[in-house]
Protein backbone atom coordinates (compact mmCIF):
# COMPACT_ATOMS: atom_id res chain seq x y z
CA UNK A 1 0.00 0.00 0.00
CA UNK A 2 1.45 3.04 -1.47
CA UNK A 3 0.50 6.41 1.12
CA UNK A 4 -1.64 8.76 -1.69
CA UNK A 5 -3.96 11.07 0.12
CA UNK A 6 -3.75 12.61 3.55
CA UNK A 7 -7.40 13.34 4.12
CA UNK A 8 -8.64 15.35 7.45
CA UNK A 9 -12.01 15.36 9.51
CA UNK A 10 -10.26 18.99 11.04
CA UNK A 11 -13.42 20.37 13.37
CA UNK A 12 -13.95 22.86 16.52
CA UNK A 13 -12.22 19.92 19.43
CA UNK A 14 -10.34 17.61 17.39
CA UNK A 15 -8.82 17.19 14.14
CA UNK A 16 -8.86 13.68 12.69
CA UNK A 17 -6.40 12.76 10.11
CA UNK A 18 -5.78 9.72 7.12
CA UNK A 19 -3.16 8.61 5.33
CA UNK A 20 -5.24 6.72 2.33
CA UNK A 21 -3.99 4.65 -0.57
CA UNK A 22 -4.80 4.98 -4.27
CA UNK A 23 -7.73 2.91 -3.68
CA UNK A 24 -8.63 5.15 -0.94
CA UNK A 25 -8.13 2.43 2.00
CA UNK A 26 -6.42 3.54 4.90
CA UNK A 27 -3.18 3.28 5.50
CA UNK A 28 -3.01 4.80 9.27
CA UNK A 29 -5.44 7.08 10.60
CA UNK A 30 -4.30 9.14 13.77
CA UNK A 31 -6.80 12.36 16.01
CA UNK A 32 -4.48 15.85 17.06
CA UNK A 33 -5.82 17.99 19.70
CA UNK A 34 -5.88 20.90 17.14
CA UNK A 35 -9.41 21.72 16.86
CA UNK A 36 -9.82 25.10 15.32
CA UNK A 37 -11.40 26.16 18.35
CA UNK A 38 -7.54 26.31 19.98
CA UNK A 39 -5.95 28.00 17.23
CA UNK A 40 -5.04 31.00 17.15
CA UNK A 41 -4.84 32.97 14.42
CA UNK A 42 -3.00 31.74 11.71
CA UNK A 43 -1.58 28.87 13.31
CA UNK A 44 -3.30 26.38 10.80
CA UNK A 45 -0.94 26.43 7.78
CA UNK A 46 1.80 26.32 10.37
CA UNK A 47 0.52 23.58 13.11
CA UNK A 48 -1.04 21.41 9.71
CA UNK A 49 3.14 21.61 8.17
CA UNK A 50 4.38 20.91 11.20
CA UNK A 51 2.63 18.35 13.51
CA UNK A 52 0.05 16.50 10.84
CA UNK A 53 2.16 15.69 8.26
CA UNK A 54 5.18 14.91 9.91
CA UNK A 55 3.17 12.77 12.73
CA UNK A 56 1.73 10.97 9.77
CA UNK A 57 4.62 10.68 7.61
CA UNK A 58 2.70 13.07 4.66
CA UNK A 59 5.25 15.49 4.03
CA UNK A 60 4.25 16.45 -0.01
CA UNK A 61 1.02 14.28 -0.28
CA UNK A 62 -2.11 15.92 -1.78
CA UNK A 63 -4.11 17.02 1.39
CA UNK A 64 -7.84 17.60 1.28
CA UNK A 65 -9.58 18.90 4.33
CA UNK A 66 -13.28 19.19 5.54
CA UNK A 67 -15.12 20.96 8.63
CA UNK A 68 -14.15 24.40 10.75
CA UNK A 69 -11.11 24.26 9.62
CA UNK A 70 -12.72 25.76 6.17
CA UNK A 71 -14.75 28.75 8.66
CA UNK A 72 -13.43 32.31 10.00
CA UNK A 73 -11.77 30.25 12.98
CA UNK A 74 -10.01 27.87 10.66
CA UNK A 75 -7.04 28.24 8.04
CA UNK A 76 -9.29 30.08 5.05
CA UNK A 77 -12.79 30.75 4.31
CA UNK A 78 -13.81 28.11 2.40
CA UNK A 79 -17.84 29.92 1.50
CA UNK A 80 -21.09 27.71 1.44
CA UNK A 81 -22.44 26.61 -1.53
CA UNK A 82 -26.50 26.55 -1.92
CA UNK A 83 -28.73 23.77 -1.98
CA UNK A 84 -29.54 21.73 -3.58
CA UNK A 85 -25.92 19.82 -4.12
CA UNK A 86 -24.12 16.73 -4.89
CA UNK A 87 -20.70 15.27 -4.29
CA UNK A 88 -19.44 16.82 -7.48
CA UNK A 89 -19.84 20.48 -6.46
CA UNK A 90 -17.78 20.25 -3.64
CA UNK A 91 -15.42 18.89 -5.54
CA UNK A 92 -15.40 21.31 -8.15
CA UNK A 93 -15.36 24.20 -5.20
CA UNK A 94 -12.54 23.40 -3.47
CA UNK A 95 -10.61 25.91 -2.09
CA UNK A 96 -6.49 25.69 -2.33
CA UNK A 97 -4.78 26.35 0.81
CA UNK A 98 -1.26 25.82 0.17
CA UNK A 99 0.47 24.09 -2.33
CA UNK A 100 -0.78 20.68 -1.70
CA UNK A 101 -3.72 21.30 0.28
CA UNK A 102 -7.25 22.10 -0.56
CA UNK A 103 -10.45 22.74 1.65
CA UNK A 104 -13.88 21.68 1.20
CA UNK A 105 -16.43 24.42 1.24
CA UNK A 106 -19.68 24.13 3.33
CA UNK A 107 -23.44 23.95 2.56
CA UNK A 108 -26.12 26.66 3.06
CA UNK A 109 -29.92 25.98 2.90
CA UNK A 110 -33.24 28.20 3.61
CA UNK A 111 -33.24 28.21 7.36
CA UNK A 112 -35.79 29.38 10.18
CA UNK A 113 -36.58 32.98 10.27
CA UNK A 114 -35.57 33.86 7.01
CA UNK A 115 -31.80 33.28 8.08
CA UNK A 116 -29.91 30.66 5.82
CA UNK A 117 -29.00 27.55 7.96
CA UNK A 118 -25.25 26.06 7.45
CA UNK A 119 -23.55 23.57 7.73
CA UNK A 120 -19.64 22.52 7.70
CA UNK A 121 -17.83 19.31 8.25
CA UNK A 122 -21.28 16.84 7.97
CA UNK A 123 -21.74 17.84 4.66
CA UNK A 124 -18.50 15.12 3.77
CA UNK A 125 -19.38 12.79 5.60
CA UNK A 126 -23.20 12.50 4.32
CA UNK A 127 -21.50 12.27 0.91
CA UNK A 128 -19.13 9.87 1.65
CA UNK A 129 -22.75 7.40 3.33
CA UNK A 130 -24.22 7.85 0.17
CA UNK A 131 -21.16 6.59 -1.87
CA UNK A 132 -21.33 3.57 0.29
CA UNK A 133 -23.96 1.94 -1.36
CA UNK A 134 -24.99 2.80 -4.65
CA UNK A 135 -28.84 2.25 -3.71
CA UNK A 136 -28.56 5.50 -1.46
CA UNK A 137 -27.71 7.60 -4.31
CA UNK A 138 -31.17 7.25 -5.69
CA UNK A 139 -34.79 8.09 -4.21
CA UNK A 140 -35.33 10.05 -0.80
CA UNK A 141 -33.41 9.75 2.61
CA UNK A 142 -33.82 11.09 5.43
CA UNK A 143 -30.37 11.16 7.48
CA UNK A 144 -29.45 12.40 11.34
CA UNK A 145 -26.25 13.53 11.96
CA UNK A 146 -26.06 14.10 15.97
CA UNK A 147 -23.78 15.73 17.52
CA UNK A 148 -23.02 19.76 19.19
CA UNK A 149 -25.04 20.49 16.78
CA UNK A 150 -27.16 18.11 15.28
CA UNK A 151 -28.54 18.13 11.26
CA UNK A 152 -31.74 16.58 9.89
CA UNK A 153 -31.07 16.17 6.35
CA UNK A 154 -33.52 15.75 3.66
CA UNK A 155 -31.48 13.75 0.29
CA UNK A 156 -33.24 13.37 -2.79
CA UNK A 157 -31.14 11.48 -5.91
CA UNK A 158 -27.69 11.77 -4.42
CA UNK A 159 -28.75 15.62 -3.52
CA UNK A 160 -28.42 17.28 -0.40
CA UNK A 161 -31.96 19.68 -0.80
CA UNK A 162 -32.74 20.79 2.79
CA UNK A 163 -31.41 20.78 6.31
CA UNK A 164 -32.46 21.89 9.62
CA UNK A 165 -29.59 22.58 13.03
CA UNK A 166 -30.71 21.39 16.47
CA UNK A 167 -28.33 23.08 19.38
CA UNK A 168 -29.50 19.73 21.37
CA UNK A 169 -25.92 18.27 22.06
CA UNK A 170 -24.91 22.24 23.09
CA UNK A 171 -28.07 22.24 25.39
CA UNK A 172 -26.61 19.33 26.89
CA UNK A 173 -23.71 20.92 27.72
CA UNK A 174 -24.20 24.02 28.85
CA UNK A 175 -27.25 22.95 31.22
CA UNK A 176 -25.42 19.74 32.54
CA UNK A 177 -22.55 22.11 33.52
CA UNK A 178 -23.58 25.17 34.27
CA UNK A 179 -26.90 25.65 35.31
CA UNK A 180 -29.43 24.63 38.51
CA UNK A 181 -29.52 21.46 36.42
CA UNK A 182 -25.83 20.97 36.69
CA UNK A 183 -24.74 17.20 37.55
CA UNK A 184 -21.73 14.77 37.73
CA UNK A 185 -24.29 12.06 37.15
CA UNK A 186 -23.43 9.81 33.95
CA UNK A 187 -25.91 10.12 30.75
CA UNK A 188 -25.45 6.44 30.01
CA UNK A 189 -28.69 5.64 32.27
CA UNK A 190 -31.00 3.98 30.30
CA UNK A 191 -34.45 4.30 32.63
CA UNK A 192 -33.48 7.94 32.54
CA UNK A 193 -32.85 9.05 29.28
CA UNK A 194 -36.42 6.98 28.47
CA UNK A 195 -38.19 9.04 31.64
CA UNK A 196 -36.99 12.04 29.83
CA UNK A 197 -38.24 11.06 26.68
CA UNK A 198 -41.51 10.60 28.30
CA UNK A 199 -41.46 14.14 29.39
CA UNK A 200 -40.24 15.42 26.04
CA UNK A 201 -41.98 17.05 23.28
CA UNK A 202 -42.39 19.51 20.67
CA UNK A 203 -43.37 22.38 22.50
CA UNK A 204 -43.20 24.60 25.97
CA UNK A 205 -39.13 23.35 26.35
CA UNK A 206 -38.74 25.61 28.82
CA UNK A 207 -41.24 24.56 30.84
CA UNK A 208 -40.36 20.85 29.97
CA UNK A 209 -36.41 21.66 31.32
CA UNK A 210 -38.22 22.13 34.71
CA UNK A 211 -39.24 18.79 35.36
CA UNK A 212 -35.73 17.75 35.12
CA UNK A 213 -35.41 19.81 38.88
CA UNK A 214 -38.55 19.19 39.98
CA UNK A 215 -38.07 15.60 39.63
CA UNK A 216 -35.53 15.39 41.97
CA UNK A 217 -36.81 18.15 44.30
CA UNK A 218 -40.13 16.37 44.58
CA UNK A 219 -37.81 12.88 45.81
CA UNK A 220 -39.07 11.15 42.82
CA UNK A 221 -35.82 10.59 41.50
CA UNK A 222 -32.33 9.53 42.23
CA UNK A 223 -29.58 12.20 41.24
CA UNK A 224 -27.77 10.07 40.24
CA UNK A 225 -30.12 9.54 37.11
CA UNK A 226 -30.29 13.53 36.24
CA UNK A 227 -28.09 13.79 32.92
CA UNK A 228 -29.51 10.60 31.35
CA UNK A 229 -33.25 12.09 32.71
CA UNK A 230 -31.78 15.88 30.93
CA UNK A 231 -30.63 13.84 27.49
CA UNK A 232 -33.81 11.96 27.04
CA UNK A 233 -35.52 15.38 27.44
CA UNK A 234 -33.12 16.73 24.62
CA UNK A 235 -32.93 14.24 22.04
CA UNK A 236 -37.28 13.66 22.75
CA UNK A 237 -37.54 17.44 22.35
CA UNK A 238 -35.27 17.22 18.90
CA UNK A 239 -37.15 13.98 17.48
CA UNK A 240 -40.30 15.41 18.27
CA UNK A 241 -39.74 18.42 16.42
CA UNK A 242 -37.59 17.61 13.46
CA UNK A 243 -40.19 15.94 11.28
CA UNK A 244 -42.18 18.98 10.36
CA UNK A 245 -39.31 21.12 10.71
CA UNK A 246 -37.16 18.85 7.95
CA UNK A 247 -39.39 18.37 5.66
CA UNK A 248 -39.76 14.84 7.10
CA UNK A 249 -42.69 12.34 5.89
CA UNK A 250 -44.38 10.31 8.50
CA UNK A 251 -42.97 7.00 8.29
CA UNK A 252 -39.80 7.27 6.40
CA UNK A 253 -36.78 5.48 8.52
CA UNK A 254 -33.92 7.51 9.52
CA UNK A 255 -30.54 7.16 8.47
CA UNK A 256 -28.30 8.30 11.45
CA UNK A 257 -24.94 9.09 10.73
CA UNK A 258 -21.76 10.19 13.29
CA UNK A 259 -20.41 8.87 16.23
CA UNK A 260 -22.28 5.67 17.04
CA UNK A 261 -22.55 6.22 20.84
CA UNK A 262 -24.63 8.89 20.67
CA UNK A 263 -26.64 7.59 17.09
CA UNK A 264 -27.58 4.96 19.24
CA UNK A 265 -29.38 7.41 21.85
CA UNK A 266 -30.93 8.67 19.18
CA UNK A 267 -31.93 5.40 17.92
CA UNK A 268 -33.79 4.81 20.97
CA UNK A 269 -35.86 8.18 20.80
CA UNK A 270 -37.09 7.25 17.34
CA UNK A 271 -38.19 3.63 18.26
CA UNK A 272 -39.82 5.36 21.18
CA UNK A 273 -41.74 7.14 18.44
CA UNK A 274 -41.99 4.27 16.25
CA UNK A 275 -39.71 5.40 13.98
CA UNK A 276 -37.29 2.75 12.20
CA UNK A 277 -33.13 3.88 12.04
CA UNK A 278 -30.43 2.53 11.49
CA UNK A 279 -26.79 3.42 12.36
CA UNK A 280 -23.87 4.42 10.32
CA UNK A 281 -19.65 5.18 11.28
CA UNK A 282 -19.48 9.36 10.38
CA UNK A 283 -15.52 8.40 10.79
CA UNK A 284 -15.75 5.64 7.78
CA UNK A 285 -18.32 8.46 5.87
CA UNK A 286 -15.91 10.77 6.18
CA UNK A 287 -12.95 9.23 4.76
CA UNK A 288 -15.25 8.35 1.75
CA UNK A 289 -16.27 11.91 1.16
CA UNK A 290 -12.89 12.81 1.28
CA UNK A 291 -11.32 10.54 -1.12
CA UNK A 292 -14.32 10.62 -3.61
CA UNK A 293 -13.58 14.41 -3.20
CA UNK A 294 -9.88 14.03 -4.27
CA UNK A 295 -10.56 11.67 -6.99
CA UNK A 296 -12.77 14.09 -8.71
CA UNK A 297 -10.37 16.67 -8.94
CA UNK A 298 -7.17 14.19 -9.76
CA UNK A 299 -5.64 14.43 -6.55
CA UNK A 300 -6.15 10.34 -6.02
CA UNK B 1 -43.63 55.51 63.30
CA UNK B 2 -42.85 52.63 65.17
CA UNK B 3 -40.57 49.83 63.91
CA UNK B 4 -43.37 46.46 64.13
CA UNK B 5 -41.91 44.05 62.08
CA UNK B 6 -38.81 42.91 60.16
CA UNK B 7 -40.36 41.72 56.76
CA UNK B 8 -37.43 39.41 54.36
CA UNK B 9 -37.74 38.36 50.22
CA UNK B 10 -34.65 36.26 51.10
CA UNK B 11 -33.86 34.60 47.80
CA UNK B 12 -31.17 32.58 45.78
CA UNK B 13 -29.30 35.40 44.69
CA UNK B 14 -30.42 37.93 47.25
CA UNK B 15 -31.97 39.17 50.56
CA UNK B 16 -34.23 42.31 50.34
CA UNK B 17 -35.14 43.24 54.01
CA UNK B 18 -37.65 45.97 55.19
CA UNK B 19 -38.76 47.33 58.33
CA UNK B 20 -42.55 48.11 58.67
CA UNK B 21 -44.57 50.20 61.20
CA UNK B 22 -47.56 48.52 62.56
CA UNK B 23 -49.89 49.79 59.39
CA UNK B 24 -47.70 47.56 57.11
CA UNK B 25 -45.67 50.98 55.76
CA UNK B 26 -42.08 50.53 54.94
CA UNK B 27 -39.95 52.50 57.22
CA UNK B 28 -36.45 51.47 56.10
CA UNK B 29 -35.69 48.87 53.27
CA UNK B 30 -32.39 47.33 52.37
CA UNK B 31 -30.15 44.85 50.32
CA UNK B 32 -28.19 42.10 51.50
CA UNK B 33 -25.14 40.66 49.78
CA UNK B 34 -26.69 36.56 51.19
CA UNK B 35 -28.53 35.07 48.88
CA UNK B 36 -29.37 31.30 49.73
CA UNK B 37 -26.42 30.16 47.43
CA UNK B 38 -23.97 32.09 48.82
CA UNK B 39 -24.59 30.22 52.49
CA UNK B 40 -22.48 27.73 53.76
CA UNK B 41 -25.04 25.12 55.60
CA UNK B 42 -25.97 26.52 59.13
CA UNK B 43 -24.75 29.37 58.14
CA UNK B 44 -28.04 31.70 57.69
CA UNK B 45 -29.26 31.74 61.21
CA UNK B 46 -25.84 32.99 62.23
CA UNK B 47 -26.14 36.13 59.71
CA UNK B 48 -29.89 37.10 60.08
CA UNK B 49 -29.02 37.70 63.49
CA UNK B 50 -25.83 39.08 63.43
CA UNK B 51 -26.03 41.55 60.25
CA UNK B 52 -29.45 41.92 58.96
CA UNK B 53 -30.77 42.28 62.34
CA UNK B 54 -28.27 45.01 63.56
CA UNK B 55 -27.98 46.53 59.77
CA UNK B 56 -31.67 47.63 59.83
CA UNK B 57 -31.70 48.35 63.98
CA UNK B 58 -34.26 45.21 64.00
CA UNK B 59 -33.22 43.27 66.99
CA UNK B 60 -35.90 41.69 68.41
CA UNK B 61 -38.45 42.43 66.31
CA UNK B 62 -41.10 39.86 64.97
CA UNK B 63 -39.80 38.60 61.63
CA UNK B 64 -41.54 36.83 58.86
CA UNK B 65 -39.17 35.34 55.80
CA UNK B 66 -39.94 34.27 52.26
CA UNK B 67 -38.07 32.75 49.10
CA UNK B 68 -35.60 30.12 49.14
CA UNK B 69 -34.25 31.12 52.46
CA UNK B 70 -37.26 27.81 53.32
CA UNK B 71 -35.25 25.33 51.52
CA UNK B 72 -33.19 22.68 52.02
CA UNK B 73 -30.62 25.46 50.88
CA UNK B 74 -31.28 28.39 53.32
CA UNK B 75 -32.05 28.22 57.23
CA UNK B 76 -34.59 25.39 57.27
CA UNK B 77 -36.83 23.09 55.02
CA UNK B 78 -40.37 24.93 55.31
CA UNK B 79 -42.34 22.71 53.20
CA UNK B 80 -44.77 22.72 50.22
CA UNK B 81 -48.71 23.45 50.84
CA UNK B 82 -50.37 22.47 47.96
CA UNK B 83 -52.75 23.99 45.64
CA UNK B 84 -55.47 25.10 46.12
CA UNK B 85 -54.09 27.63 48.51
CA UNK B 86 -54.67 30.90 49.88
CA UNK B 87 -52.93 33.11 51.66
CA UNK B 88 -54.77 32.26 55.14
CA UNK B 89 -53.08 28.69 54.33
CA UNK B 90 -49.42 30.41 54.35
CA UNK B 91 -50.01 32.09 57.31
CA UNK B 92 -51.06 28.78 59.36
CA UNK B 93 -48.92 27.00 57.34
CA UNK B 94 -45.74 29.35 58.82
CA UNK B 95 -42.62 27.45 60.49
CA UNK B 96 -40.78 28.96 63.37
CA UNK B 97 -37.25 29.38 62.70
CA UNK B 98 -36.04 31.17 66.17
CA UNK B 99 -37.56 32.79 68.66
CA UNK B 100 -39.01 35.66 67.13
CA UNK B 101 -38.29 34.45 63.18
CA UNK B 102 -40.93 32.54 61.03
CA UNK B 103 -40.56 30.91 57.48
CA UNK B 104 -43.17 31.06 54.90
CA UNK B 105 -44.08 27.83 53.23
CA UNK B 106 -43.53 27.13 49.41
CA UNK B 107 -46.57 25.67 47.46
CA UNK B 108 -46.46 22.76 44.95
CA UNK B 109 -49.43 21.88 42.16
CA UNK B 110 -49.60 19.17 39.83
CA UNK B 111 -46.71 19.68 36.86
CA UNK B 112 -45.73 18.09 34.11
CA UNK B 113 -44.68 14.80 33.27
CA UNK B 114 -45.75 13.60 36.40
CA UNK B 115 -43.73 15.77 38.87
CA UNK B 116 -45.35 18.45 41.12
CA UNK B 117 -44.54 21.69 39.81
CA UNK B 118 -43.10 24.01 43.18
CA UNK B 119 -42.99 27.59 44.20
CA UNK B 120 -40.83 28.95 46.59
CA UNK B 121 -41.01 33.23 47.61
CA UNK B 122 -43.24 34.17 44.60
CA UNK B 123 -46.32 32.78 46.48
CA UNK B 124 -46.21 35.65 48.88
CA UNK B 125 -45.75 38.26 46.25
CA UNK B 126 -48.91 37.13 44.20
CA UNK B 127 -50.84 37.42 47.34
CA UNK B 128 -49.82 40.47 48.15
CA UNK B 129 -50.54 41.58 44.19
CA UNK B 130 -54.11 40.41 45.28
CA UNK B 131 -54.60 42.06 48.49
CA UNK B 132 -53.70 45.44 47.31
CA UNK B 133 -57.17 45.24 45.19
CA UNK B 134 -60.26 43.95 46.58
CA UNK B 135 -61.47 43.03 43.17
CA UNK B 136 -58.84 40.90 42.53
CA UNK B 137 -60.32 38.47 45.48
CA UNK B 138 -63.01 37.91 43.05
CA UNK B 139 -62.64 35.81 39.79
CA UNK B 140 -59.96 34.33 37.56
CA UNK B 141 -56.41 35.89 37.04
CA UNK B 142 -54.23 34.98 35.21
CA UNK B 143 -50.36 36.18 36.45
CA UNK B 144 -46.93 36.09 35.22
CA UNK B 145 -44.02 36.24 37.41
CA UNK B 146 -41.10 37.07 35.09
CA UNK B 147 -37.28 35.43 36.38
CA UNK B 148 -34.70 32.82 36.55
CA UNK B 149 -37.53 30.59 36.54
CA UNK B 150 -40.44 32.53 35.97
CA UNK B 151 -43.85 31.40 36.81
CA UNK B 152 -47.03 31.32 35.04
CA UNK B 153 -49.83 31.75 37.63
CA UNK B 154 -54.11 30.94 37.59
CA UNK B 155 -55.57 32.32 40.62
CA UNK B 156 -59.43 31.80 41.34
CA UNK B 157 -61.36 33.94 43.69
CA UNK B 158 -57.97 34.06 45.87
CA UNK B 159 -56.61 31.00 45.72
CA UNK B 160 -53.82 30.07 43.32
CA UNK B 161 -54.94 26.64 42.08
CA UNK B 162 -52.24 26.30 39.33
CA UNK B 163 -49.00 27.25 38.05
CA UNK B 164 -46.09 26.55 35.49
CA UNK B 165 -42.43 26.99 36.23
CA UNK B 166 -40.55 27.93 32.56
CA UNK B 167 -36.42 28.01 32.84
CA UNK B 168 -36.44 30.99 30.69
CA UNK B 169 -34.00 33.45 32.54
CA UNK B 170 -31.62 30.05 33.47
CA UNK B 171 -31.71 29.37 29.75
CA UNK B 172 -30.77 33.13 28.32
CA UNK B 173 -28.15 33.38 31.21
CA UNK B 174 -26.20 29.85 30.34
CA UNK B 175 -26.65 30.33 26.83
CA UNK B 176 -25.42 33.87 27.02
CA UNK B 177 -22.66 33.01 28.94
CA UNK B 178 -21.44 29.60 28.45
CA UNK B 179 -22.50 28.59 24.77
CA UNK B 180 -21.69 28.91 20.86
CA UNK B 181 -24.22 31.89 21.36
CA UNK B 182 -22.24 33.85 24.06
CA UNK B 183 -21.86 37.64 23.50
CA UNK B 184 -21.42 40.53 25.91
CA UNK B 185 -23.75 42.73 23.95
CA UNK B 186 -26.49 44.60 25.96
CA UNK B 187 -29.73 42.75 26.04
CA UNK B 188 -32.10 46.01 25.81
CA UNK B 189 -32.34 46.08 21.92
CA UNK B 190 -35.84 46.63 20.81
CA UNK B 191 -35.83 45.64 17.49
CA UNK B 192 -33.22 42.48 17.89
CA UNK B 193 -35.48 41.48 21.00
CA UNK B 194 -38.56 42.18 18.43
CA UNK B 195 -36.79 39.89 15.65
CA UNK B 196 -36.34 37.06 18.11
CA UNK B 197 -39.94 37.12 18.99
CA UNK B 198 -40.63 36.43 15.35
CA UNK B 199 -38.37 33.74 15.43
CA UNK B 200 -39.79 32.31 18.33
CA UNK B 201 -42.63 29.71 18.18
CA UNK B 202 -44.14 26.59 20.56
CA UNK B 203 -41.70 24.29 19.19
CA UNK B 204 -38.65 22.93 17.76
CA UNK B 205 -36.44 24.82 20.34
CA UNK B 206 -32.97 23.78 19.81
CA UNK B 207 -33.36 24.82 15.77
CA UNK B 208 -34.92 28.21 16.61
CA UNK B 209 -31.72 28.69 18.96
CA UNK B 210 -29.92 27.90 15.88
CA UNK B 211 -31.17 30.93 14.21
CA UNK B 212 -29.37 33.26 17.43
CA UNK B 213 -26.04 31.69 14.84
CA UNK B 214 -26.85 31.58 11.43
CA UNK B 215 -27.73 35.72 11.79
CA UNK B 216 -25.01 36.29 12.56
CA UNK B 217 -23.01 33.69 10.14
CA UNK B 218 -24.86 34.69 7.62
CA UNK B 219 -23.94 38.66 8.09
CA UNK B 220 -27.94 39.39 8.43
CA UNK B 221 -27.58 40.94 11.69
CA UNK B 222 -24.49 43.03 14.23
CA UNK B 223 -23.45 40.73 16.88
CA UNK B 224 -23.85 44.03 19.12
CA UNK B 225 -27.92 42.53 18.83
CA UNK B 226 -26.91 39.02 19.72
CA UNK B 227 -28.09 39.24 23.38
CA UNK B 228 -31.21 41.06 22.55
CA UNK B 229 -32.64 38.59 19.78
CA UNK B 230 -31.90 35.83 22.20
CA UNK B 231 -34.19 37.35 24.85
CA UNK B 232 -36.74 37.45 22.37
CA UNK B 233 -36.39 34.05 21.09
CA UNK B 234 -36.37 32.71 24.22
CA UNK B 235 -39.59 35.32 26.17
CA UNK B 236 -41.16 34.81 22.86
CA UNK B 237 -40.97 31.04 23.05
CA UNK B 238 -42.43 31.08 26.45
CA UNK B 239 -44.85 33.19 25.93
CA UNK B 240 -46.37 31.10 23.04
CA UNK B 241 -46.17 27.95 25.12
CA UNK B 242 -47.61 29.71 28.16
CA UNK B 243 -51.42 29.63 27.24
CA UNK B 244 -51.60 26.07 26.55
CA UNK B 245 -49.88 24.34 29.53
CA UNK B 246 -50.83 26.92 32.00
CA UNK B 247 -54.47 26.55 31.64
CA UNK B 248 -55.23 30.04 29.95
CA UNK B 249 -58.15 30.84 28.17
CA UNK B 250 -57.33 32.81 24.81
CA UNK B 251 -58.42 36.56 25.03
CA UNK B 252 -57.73 36.78 29.14
CA UNK B 253 -55.12 39.61 29.85
CA UNK B 254 -51.73 39.14 31.78
CA UNK B 255 -50.67 40.63 35.15
CA UNK B 256 -46.99 40.70 35.33
CA UNK B 257 -46.07 40.80 38.41
CA UNK B 258 -41.87 41.07 39.54
CA UNK B 259 -39.02 43.26 38.20
CA UNK B 260 -40.39 46.12 36.29
CA UNK B 261 -37.43 46.10 33.65
CA UNK B 262 -37.87 42.35 32.59
CA UNK B 263 -41.85 42.68 33.37
CA UNK B 264 -41.56 45.38 30.45
CA UNK B 265 -39.69 42.74 28.21
CA UNK B 266 -42.79 40.00 28.80
CA UNK B 267 -45.60 42.76 28.00
CA UNK B 268 -43.50 43.75 24.69
CA UNK B 269 -43.64 40.00 23.75
CA UNK B 270 -47.25 39.35 25.37
CA UNK B 271 -48.60 42.48 23.17
CA UNK B 272 -46.57 41.35 19.62
CA UNK B 273 -49.60 38.35 20.40
CA UNK B 274 -52.07 40.62 20.47
CA UNK B 275 -52.63 39.92 24.32
CA UNK B 276 -53.03 43.09 26.97
CA UNK B 277 -51.08 42.78 29.92
CA UNK B 278 -49.88 45.37 33.30
CA UNK B 279 -47.17 45.45 35.33
CA UNK B 280 -46.84 45.78 39.03
CA UNK B 281 -44.16 45.71 41.17
CA UNK B 282 -43.25 42.83 43.14
CA UNK B 283 -41.48 44.38 45.93
CA UNK B 284 -44.15 45.99 46.83
CA UNK B 285 -46.25 42.46 46.59
CA UNK B 286 -43.85 40.90 48.68
CA UNK B 287 -44.13 43.44 51.54
CA UNK B 288 -47.90 43.49 51.70
CA UNK B 289 -47.72 39.35 51.12
CA UNK B 290 -45.52 39.52 54.34
CA UNK B 291 -47.41 42.17 56.32
CA UNK B 292 -50.78 40.29 55.53
CA UNK B 293 -49.43 36.74 56.73
CA UNK B 294 -47.54 38.40 59.97
CA UNK B 295 -51.12 40.28 60.67
CA UNK B 296 -53.14 36.89 60.71
CA UNK B 297 -50.49 35.28 63.17
CA UNK B 298 -50.64 38.31 65.44
CA UNK B 299 -47.10 39.49 64.57
CA UNK B 300 -48.13 42.21 63.53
Amino acid sequence: MTAALLACDWGTTNLRAWVLDGDGVVIEGRDFDLGVSRLRPGEAAERFRDQVRPGLRAEGLPAVLCGMIGSNLGWLTAGYLPCPAKIEDLAKGLVQADGAAWIVPGLRAEGMAGHADVMRGEETQLFGWLLADPARLRGRRIVCHPGTHAKWVVIEDGRIVAFTTFMTGELFAVLRQHSVLKTTAPADDESAFDAGLEAAGDGAFAARLFTARTRLVAGDADPASAAGYLSGLLIGGEVAAAPERAGWIAGEPVALVGDARLCRWYARALAARGVASDIHDGEQAAMAGLASIARQRGLL
